[in-house]
């Protein structure tokens, strides 16, 4: 049977060099978000006291980055939220990433952006076991997004900051637009969106393919 | 300029008997349901007491609906929701619309459905002020559906029972399928989703169109 097994790894071979074994397109992993905050190391240390270190309990998907056992109460005008919790490691900038249902609840309305992307956002107050901050900035509402490498990228024919549709099948199915194609070479394959999103298409039981 | 108005008022008249003008494809009205409770009177009577009647606080936009004072707890093996709001008037079987995110609070895996279709649904217990039910079905998550006339239907060139998508403009936009028509002569023209689902298409601000 020799000449059929080389024939067969033949075949295999040139499958995979023309691409169609090397990412299914119906396979993009699902990452779903909580209201969730990220924190510079200026603002953990005055919420929770000089030199203070994060406490990792959860690696989460994407390399790097971390729930922590640590969590805040975030507050607007018209009302407060507890137990949001934080991810780590630290960053340039504290950001607070809520859900659309939230601003109601604080009483402030926050756009929808891209992680990073604060300039004119609003502010919100953290208030944390030794101290306090009323941020001028920072409140966003987490626009659809799907990490990838650029191995991927080029997979599903797709570039960096590129927009794409993304297609959920099931009874509660439907599409997604504007999700924004973030492709670096530290970044796991991962669809990415909050709950409410998440919830409304049913994404827990759905497969998610990429139309454009 | 005689001759172009009796052209114009012509012309108009054409496109109005073409139906062209007779409905706004963009201009179906988006009603946002909060998890709520239907009640048959012999329930309503075992939760506030014999011979009890609903207090109505506000029309709804569907003829003879109303949101009525009384609210209830709900709740199931894995927590309870507080002031879930009954709406009126009395059913011939009590229903119980919630949350997708509300399932995981209450420890239940509620359906799909379109309203009255509670065959093989779960139950779930109610408490009010003078007693409590364990209902032995009833939990649903509605499915989304859009309300008309017949006259709409014919407008819109639809039929009761079809299932059609939605589509949402916006940065947080998309389409919505498997939407119901419900068409009968005692409905107001609304499309009808839950408040998940709109926060995670920003209904609010956003304009909606059929699509096929």
């Amino acid at each position: 049977m020799g000449k059929y097994d080389d024939l067969a790894a033949l075949l295999l071979e040139a499958i995979k060099e023309g691409g169609y074994l090397t990412k299914d397109l119906s396979s993009i992993p699902v990452g779903i978000s909580n209201r969730h905050i990220h924190l510079s190391q200026a603002d953990l240390e005055t919420l929770f006291g000089a030199g203070y270190q994060l406490t990792k309990t959860k690696d989460l998907s994407q390399p790097m980055q971390y729930a922590c056992k640590e969590t805040l109460i975030i507050a607007g005008p018209k009302g407060a939220i507890e137990k949001v919790r934080i991810l780590g490691p630290t960053r340039s900038e504290s950001q607070i990433e809520i859900l659309q249902a939230d601003c109601f609840k604080l009483g402030i309305t926050a756009p929808v952006r891209l992680s990073g992307d604060l300039q004119g956002t609003p502010g919100i107050t953290l208030i944390g076991p030794k101290g306090s901050i009323l941020l001028s900035k920072g409140l966003v509402i987490a626009q659809r997004h799907i990490h990838m490498t650029l191995e991927d990228a080029k997979n599903f024919s797709v570039a960096d900051g590129e927009q794409v549709t993304i297609q959920i099948d099931g009874l509660r199915g439907g599409t997604y637009s504007n999700v924004v194609i973030r492709a670096n070479n530290t970044s796991a394959l991962e669809f990415h969106i909050d709950t409410e999103e998440a919830n409304a298409m049913h994404l827990a039981d759905a497969r998610i393919t990429i139309i454009k």
